[in-house]
């Protein structure tokens, strides 16, 4: 046994090796996979994840992070903490049994076929069963990996680690005590008119100025690409090849640009970890949430401000003559800033979106604690969107069976996208106080500084410090909603004026 | 101890998904990979590797292999003959030791690089103390295989089993009895003009003839695709996903169309393995000979030929009417066909090329076994292109550093590019006896009875016949080389007339 640090150094990297070659399949599968590939792909994906599984939970493994964790006085701080959550990690992982694993995998995979075929019939019930399944096993997952106070904290901390139900359940009520009446008045207001946004955009020009914005957002394409996917998302075979894919909507150009810019704000954060930590916590993101963050502050907070587009729109107008040339820069940021109530989460607003995220919430939550059945969810759902969007569903597709992600198995995952939100606007609004100058330089098309401060405060970090330390730290205290309130408040003053 | 025939499938299965993410990340490597990404690659793809070979030397295996042996009354001739070739399989890797296959790759790392610095230098100084060391290893690594009569035979066997030099000496001396004096009375026939081949094609009509070709072959599209690489190369992730590489020269059309016909003629071979015997001999190729003969008879016996231009010249013709409305039929065959001596292996002509070939047998041959000397090995290299195509080497990237394979320690490959070409004369002579018709067939641009036949007597065996085996069920004889001169001589003849 070599309980030296450089032997756990390289278990960890031959790890990620594996991981990051899951990434690689994964990736290529959603872009360039043939059609009648997917069930060779799928055991092969299989095989690796079996083999990354075994290297993390192999006893000896354990023994040697138990007897690494005593030498604390040959480590140093970084080392130390790398075990420390190593430790926490190969407990966690050996909590669930290769049976339980293999049977989970294959409860979701039935499930997401029954979720396409639900589609397909627009029809919840074929879709019901198989849900039931799902939660039934989450609430397994739950016991067996052992939690406070409710099991949704065991399931949440997969995507949040050290978030609980609790914390959650605080700030959905400020969202609701504030948000839902700031979004009644702003309905109240005349609406902006973003017709312009449905004109049609060229493919090519639309893919050439999506490049432009990452690289001027300071992506690296010289250890990243851009590709075509169905749906957009950023992926990393390590920091020096991190990935980002788009799609493109010759009729809707908002699609494009924004998931671009968001995807760029996921892919920068991957491309900022330490190359030199590849493969251990130091060189991993701390959480769903504070990933979110680096993507919604590029999308919103930078991405949809009007500092960012005084830089950007002159060669948008240049590119797109027709239909921008009668649009000026106001009648664009308040166009690409339209707030109104619609069923889609992945369409919402940046405001309207947060109460998609309450939904799924409270709904998942009740489903783990049985306080409401999988059989009834559907109905739940509409008078959930009825209550606090207004609107009522009678297409399921655009309901209940919009999202992907329960099918999967993720239950716990979507409030790390409000939590993304929610940090973006504490942590720009402190980068604004840190750094002399900041909305000017993005009016003049120059984010490097902002860049620089996420890479210092954040990225460098990896996991040594909690989502929690790490927002103490940035700004001198916990998550506070007041920040996304305040932004929100004083940005929409402006656009919806009248 | 599971001794169980599924037990064993099951393993191997595993095996061939790691080693198909292997394919999957050196493809992504050649096609896709950002600049900076190569390091991080290649320690995945080491990982994998290392991975593999463990699985593939675990004792435990051995054991249950053998034990799976003496079953023989329980399988069929295909599962024993699974066995038998795993067996011999276990035991070739077995003879290298874990640090042996690791000190080899350090040297042909190291040696990779040298001869990248050496082709910017162009000197062949730079790359020789190193592959000096290859060729030391290699011969290290032919000892530790062990071998009959020379230690060539070691080497061969990894690309074309059961092969020896002492056949390849045989076969190669009909190439300098025939071949050298038929090349020879060429030149002196008046040339043939191909000037129209280096007009400008744009890249997009290439692009799109090419998967017309492609398409035309049987290539299936649901189980493929096609990009662009450097080199060109086929790759298979299991036959359900095999794709193919092309380039694509604006001043040179063949360059793209006979790469797609050759990668397209692997490719088939790959698509026609037996799905439901995935990771198993039964499912694998037989060796590079029998490989490349697929790939040489669909881009000489077919793509070169006069049929096969009648089905597609038109086409070709309304394509790029500029530069070729002035060219005919009988003008473009000759053209395409056209024999000149010349430097580089690549870019010989189906005569030449043996010789290329010849010469680097002849050289790997003598250093392994000691009678010539890295040190002199430009000078033998510039003599015996001298002696065997009359021309005067006086740039090392066009002599000596030309290829990369004797960098990546592979030494007794060559050979079976020749093996290619003369195994597809042979083939195709008997594919024009069994299916009637064949040549009107291809005339009409229709190859399905063609594939159909490939399949029936090539793709569908995987590795239950040798590759000797294959050719005498098919053909009634060995390997004789009287087809290809027989071949070359009805062509040659019709196109150098003058």
């Amino acid at each position: 046994m070599n309980t030296d640090y450089n032997s756990y150094f390289e278990k960890m990297q031959k790890i990620a090796d594996v991981e990051h070659a899951i990434a690689v399949l994964n990736w290529d599968k959603e872009v360039n996979a043939p059609p009648k590939s997917n069930e060779l792909r799928a055991r092969q994906v299989a095989t690796l994840s079996g083999i990354a599984h075994e290297l993390m939970t192999d006893d000896q493994f354990g023994i040697q992070l138990e007897q690494l964790k005593k030498q604390d006085h040959t480590l140093d701080k970084h080392q130390l903490k790398n075990i420390e959550l190593t430790l926490k990690q190969f407990h966690k992982t050996k909590k669930l049994s290769k049976a339980f694993v293999e049977r989970k995998s294959k409860v979701t995979s039935k499930t997401y076929d029954a979720w396409i075929k639900a589609r397909a019939a627009k029809d919840y019930s074929v879709y019901m069963p198989h849900l039931k399944e799902i939660f039934a096993i989450k609430r397994e997952e739950a016991e067996l990996k052992g939690y406070n106070d409710h099991p949704y904290n065991a399931l949440l901390d997969d995507y949040e680690p050290g978030y609980t139900a609790a914390q959650l359940d605080t700030l959905f009520e400020d969202v609701k005590k504030q948000l839902v009446d700031f979004a009644a008045e702003i309905r109240q207001k005349q609406q902006v008119n973003d017709s312009f946004l449905y004109k049609f955009y060229a493919k090519d020009q639309q893919w050439d100025f999506g490049l432009k914005l990452l690289k001027n957002m300071g992506y690296d394409f010289d250890t990243g690409r851009q590709d075509i996917s169905t749906h957009p998302f950023t992926t990393s075979f390590g920091p020096s090849d991190v990935r980002v894919t788009t799609r493109i909507d010759e009729h809707n150009f908002s699609d494009m640009v924004w998931s671009c810019i968001h995807e760029g704000g996921h892919a920068l954060y991957e491309q900022g970890l330490r190359l030199d930590q590849y493969g251990l916590p130091m060189a991993r993101s701390i959480s769903l949430g504070i990933h979110e963050s680096q993507s919604r502050l590029w999308e919103n907070n930078v991405g949809r401000s009007l500092s960012y587009w005084k830089a950007h729109y002159g060669s948008l107008q240049e590119t797109f003559p027709a239909n921008l040339k009668n649009v000026d820069l106001m009648d664009f940021y308040r166009g690409i800033n339209k707030i109104e109530p619609s069923f889609i989460r992945t369409e919402a607003d940046e405001i309207h979106y947060h109460f998609h995220v309450l939904i799924r919430y409270e709904l998942e939550k009740a489903l783990l604690e049985g306080s409401i059945q999988v059989e009834d969810l559907e109905n739940q759902w509409n008078e959930k969107y009825r209550a606090y969007l207004g609107v009522e569903v009678r297409d399921p597709n655009q309901g209940i069976l919009q999202d992907i992600h329960w099918a999967f198995g993720l239950i716990g995952y979507f409030p790390t996208y409000s939590l993304g939100s929610f940090y973006a606007a504490q942590f720009f609004e402190q980068a604004k106080k840190d750094i002399p100058g900041l909305i000017q330089q993005i009016e003049e098309g120059d984010n490097k500084a902002l860049l620089k401060w996420l890479r210092d405060n954040i990225h460098v970090h990896g996991q040594f410090y909690t989502a929690d330390e790490l927002c103490k730290n940035i700004t001198g205290e916990s998550l506070n909603f007041e920040y996304f309130m305040n932004y929100a408040k004083d940005k929409y003053a402006d656009i919806y004026s009248k």
